[in-house]
């Protein structure tokens, strides 16, 4: 039983923000510690809408974010943002999930927002946040928001950790979805087309266009306009997501979605475990005249003769 | 001793290509041919100039290595194509190292070229193109070209294979570079600004100014000019490589190099072998209620106890 529980149950920040703290660490002790604490939370998991909001830089999502949360606040919901960034490590960082820049949320008793991760975790930032989600459910949040910079592969990583992946773009989007590639089409449930107020002829014809473009790639996407600086069209983008959530739950995909998710989650773990174990095995040995390729099957060999005929 | 080795050694095309072809493979028969032709050819590799070219789509590759090949093949040098496309699985893969579009040097038989593999491979493409180097260099290659698209983690993968890497750019690169991360000015040796001919003013100008950038972030990368549709500035290009690879040659920092790159590929190769043996691991048992995290430290502490306390 983790020391950690009854304040994350009672949603306290103290107690939430080390926990996510935890599940980032690295170091041994922590992820020991890491590891009673989500069998302990196990139990109150799985209540929360899991929605993630991904798009390029500039798209507005952190605006957009502040809007739909305010909106769910006002219905009566709790909030938690999460971020993504999995290009950190290598450009440093966009700011992600940035309280600043959603200043009416960051200080809402009703939301609880968590900055992007700045560093590389265990089986990557995705595995992290697929666990904050669910201390965010154990702590009684209604809706967690996962935030990600729309970059290709960020997308295809979000959508293994939401129940729906909500696509920003911006109008104009034309015949070439704006460089979004055909296969992460397929990723997003719903497409969002901010900034409608900057051109409303723009962006009812980029949502014609996409609409055409989505049936002809035989997708269940929807297309929603809105403007999150002007707040327009965030009720129709909840009462979208709502509807498709629902439909999901009555079906049961959302229950066989989140059982392949895990399984998939596992296997990344599995694999992220196995390498950080051998990362300290000896792998000093005699035949470094060798290719690459030569020494490391010696090497695992060696190690693991067992694995050989798999 | 590997049956492929004589034809290998004569530089003959069939055995090459099967040569290459084998080291692509995933099948397990072929695995052990492979690493039978690896150390066979290991005691004839090493001699070649190993150089990179990378840069976004359209910024000329092609036609700087056919007329880059076609000089050095002038000088009586023998030359050979590989490609590198790390993005071939997501996006059905550029046509790198095209021989419709090296016309001249497909037809001469002083070069080989090697498209693309359109398949990943054991540990990555980059893996099995660091080998296809070694593979050319016993067949008398004097220089291997690896064509790569310069999106960023391609140009990090390819520098872990060549001596020296080429990033081309268009003029009007002004300011920032043409959006190439700073990250990544660290991992090219030479800038190759094509298309002068295009504007030559412009050309100019971006010289200038790639010249001051590089000088700031205290790089000891050079910039050239060339026009690799009019077979400008090639000459100045292949003089530029040479004195730098001589360079370090001389100073040792060559095998400095080649030996840092061998070790990540070896580290790169035990992973990719171990995840493969791994992979087939029955990973059913019981657990499924657990979070990713539980099942996969409960399944690697089954399956390797002696690796835990690591």
């Amino acid at each position: 039983m983790s020391a950690l529980l009854p304040g994350i149950l009672q949603a306290d920040r103290v107690a939430l923000g080390r926990a996510l703290t935890l599940i980032e660490s690295y170091n041994k002790a922590d992820r020991h510690l890491a590891s009673d604490l989500l069998k302990a939370v196990q139990a109150y998991a799985g209540g929360a809408k899991r929605i993630g909001i991904a798009g390029i830089p500039g798209v507005g999502k952190s605006t957009l974010i502040e809007a739909l949360g305010m909106h769910l606040i006002n219905k009566g919901l709790k909030v938690a943002v999460l971020a993504v960034d999995p290009s950190s490590r290598i450009t440093g960082g966009s700011i992600l999930g940035d309280k600043t820049r959603m200043p009416k949320l960051a200080r809402h008793p009703n939301a609880f927002i968590r900055p992007s991760s700045t560093r590389g975790t265990l089986g990557g930032v995705t595995l992290a946040t697929g666990e904050a989600i669910v201390v965010c459910e154990a702590a009684g949040f209604d809706v967690v928001l996962v935030e990600t910079v729309g970059v290709g592969q960020s997308e295809i990583a979000i959508a293994d950790l939401v129940d729906l992946l909500v696509l920003m773009v911006l109008p104009g989007a034309g015949d070439d979805l704006q460089g979004i590639k055909r296969g992460l089409v397929e990723f997003a449930d719903i497409f969002c087309i901010n900034k409608m107020d900057s051109n409303a002829l723009l962006a009812r014809q980029a949502q014609a266009d996409l609409r055409v473009a989505l049936r002809i790639l035989q997708t269940s996407a929807d297309v929603v306009m809105c403007s999150a600086l002007r707040n327009e069209g965030i009720e129709v983008l909840w009462e979208t997501l709502e509807k498709y959530w629902d439909t999901m739950q009555r079906s049961g995909e959302l229950q066989n979605k989140r059982s392949a998710q895990s399984e998939r989650n596992f296997e990344h773990y599995f694999e992220a475990l196995i390498l950080m174990a051998v990362k300290s095995v000896d792998k000093s040995f005699q035949g470094q005249e060798l290719s690459p390729r030569l020494r490391a099957e010696q090497l695992v060999e060696r190690l693991f003769p067992h694995l050989q005929d798999q």
